[in-house]
């Protein structure tokens, strides 16, 4: 056994919580738990008095670069945001910004417990290069969009796949990716589903984030973006579709049919003013509902706790979505979004783990491991993240990737735009 | 010059940000700002390079020892939540439990940037003993409620003056205080509007918080709570109201009129699933709003920065709160809901401040101080908070709460529950 984990308060699937526990870690899996000492020798023991061993986070909906443009842009619509700030100060990207932005944005996430991204950006293999160091798991994708060739994108996608898709045992995987309805068209739709298709691809979109992206779809082409996505064959391979603010009945029943994740991003949706998803009405339609933060630049923050928190928070009343509930958005429903077999501690798992430290007086006296976890922590409280066995942050340590020159590049990068 | 910070990126009124600052406080207040180095020499150098100094934030409304009771019951409406559930378990509290939750509550409070609470409770000079020792400015008052004998509580009330009211030259100050209209009734309004007439107090109460309350009210007296309270004299003295989510337009007028202050509580709002305030209504109708967490039985952090980013996502939209507007509802509004000269970094103005380290990959990089401060930074950036000059929290450490000890009374304290 690589490594054990003694002591622990361990968070177990369906919010179980086994206090005193031992957790073991083999060849990058979950090998046992239980409250005996297991027989096989360790290599390495981890201490976890007064701290709780929880699955890793996933954010399955982010722009990693974006942190460079970090309170860039607030207070204002996503209409406003996007075409006259964000877009045009994308226009000075260069691929070495991506990857410094990228490696920026990996550090918060690690620091604060996430173990697995879905990113969707542009010069997606330099933002492979920073995740391939950092150690983190991702499903990275660089989306289809506008009037561009869409030949183009699917040679750079197959060049993407061959460099990176299934990269370090799969660590790495490449998603098609639409950009979104309003920003493309038919024929791109079509030939990103047969690029999944053919390559055995998830894809990833954004989808009815705000109500004037449905409304102008439907006087457009009659249909909902969900609609019209299914018309044309999206949904033929498993969909991660971010946002999914403005959408009908109708849609929960496309999106529970086709097998297809919605990602909600509580912080982004309300602070870009574009409302608050119907979380429980999609969960009890049958939809895998997982959680991402979106980028930082409309955010602004990568905490996948704060985001706990406020999906929680947002969706109190007669069926609300619970602590236990928000935990499941963020750990399991974010695995099988990404199609992977992580977000539980469970033999035969992935040991994508997170350990967070408890004992501080705003996590004490401690009612309710889950309830605390989830309204009460702070990606700062997180001690440790592993993500397949491998260490990649302890006690404010990073140890894949060089946070002092990243942070000063990054600050460098900044003064571009 | 008792303390000079230096080098500092200062945050001062109307959200103006001076970089390389020199920040000088003498006998508890602020005596000097500018970029030059000032000509009296410092007892003691702060050096701030890559930190933020903030004005320390107000929390005007919350219910320290609550902390006792965080993650007890979560999920639920407030009605089943408080008479269910917060009752029963408050009627275990003793003087001691109340202590002792007060002081984690103020660790919790000190430790993310928090130098002044007002608060609201039973046993209440038990939480102001509490308050005394640990450095924090407090308002505080024990509630009259109930059909209990209100001669009873007026007595203790003076009681309460006599030993606190004042204390280290007005750090503590009592308030009268009626719970809330549908815990009390008018004889008892009378009677605590009274009190704080005849002493010079303010007053602290409920008002709103759902529309069970409303309608409640209205079908009672025919009026709603503002409209009720004000015929019974209470906001004859400056009012700290906290909550009013379900206020009609004629009741922000009453406030307005009345010079009260309403007290957004966003996250326990959203979490007992009372709803959103109308912050910018209340604003534009001329009062003053200020912000608070609520206890932490329903929030479940004393965290204000959570508190500020929470208020500014939720009043998104064509008239947004911004972030120089969450900001200035945590600071400058506070102070003035509480009739102290704080919660600006202005000369003259009492030495209540914070420093913040902003050398973090979550806050870098840096485009927009307020921004950055509002949106991305956590509670747990703070690296020191002053109180009238006193240093009472620096790089993790206490320095006037026995951390261990109160960590440990309080994980005893909670096992009665």
């Amino acid at each position: 056994m690589d490594t054990l984990f003694r002591n622990v308060t361990a968070v177990l699937p369906d919010a179980a919580v086994l206090k005193y526990a031992y957790v073991g870690v083999d060849a990058g899996k979950i090998t046992y738990i239980g409250t005996e000492l297991p027989a096989e020798p360790p290599g390495g023991v981890i201490e976890g008095r007064g701290k709780v061993l929880a699955p890793g986070l996933v954010n399955t909906h982010t722009h990693l670069p974006m942190t460079l443009l970090r309170g860039f842009a607030d207070d204002m619509d996503l209409q406003t945001w996007l075409f006259q700030h964000i877009f045009p100060a994308e226009d000075k990207l260069t691929a070495e910004l991506v990857y410094t932005g990228s490696l920026l944005a990996l550090m918060e996430c690690i620091a604060s417990g996430t173990v697995s991204v879905s990113d969707m950006y542009f010069f997606e293999s330099d933002v492979a290069r920073a995740v391939a160091e950092s150690g983190i798991k991702a499903n990275l994708c660089r989306p289809f969009q506008g009037e561009e060739n869409h030949e183009v994108r699917t040679r750079e996608a197959l060049e993407l796949i061959g460099q990176y898709h299934g990269y370090d045992n799969g660590r790495i995987r490449i998603d098609a990716s639409v950009h979104a309805e309003y920003t493309s068209s038919p024929a791109i739709w079509e030939a990103a589903a047969t690029l999944a298709r053919e390559n055995g691809l998830r894809l990833h979109t954004h989808l009815s984030e705000t109500v004037r992206e449905h409304d102008e779809c439907v006087t457009k082409y009659g249909l909902t973006p969900a609609a019209v996505f299914d018309r044309h064959g999206l949904f033929s391979v498993p969909v991660t579709a971010a946002h999914c603010v403005h959408i009908t009945d109708d849609d929960i029943a496309i999106l529970a049919e086709r097998g297809a994740t919605a990602v909600h991003n509580p912080v982004s949706n309300l602070k870009l003013n574009s409302g608050v998803a119907r979380v429980q009405a999609m969960r009890k339609g049958g939809v895998n509902v997982a959680l991402g933060t979106d980028g930082a630049a409309s955010n602004n923050s990568l905490d996948m706790f704060e985001e706990m928190k406020t999906a929680a928070i947002l969706a109190a009343g007669d069926d609300p979505l619970t602590a236990a509930g928000a935990l499941r958005l963020a750990t399991v429903n974010g695995a099988k979004a990404q199609g992977r077999e992580s977000g539980q501690i469970a033999v035969g798992f992935d040991a994508d783990l997170i350990l967070l430290d408890f004992d501080k007086p705003h996590l004490q006296p401690l009612h309710n491991v889950i309830s605390s976890l989830v309204y009460s922590a702070r990606g700062s409280d997180v001690c440790l993240t592993m993500v397949n066995g491998t260490i990649l942050y302890r006690d404010g340590e990073f140890l894949t990737i060089d946070r002092e020159r990243v942070l000063r590049e990054a600050g460098k990068a900044a003064c571009i735009f």
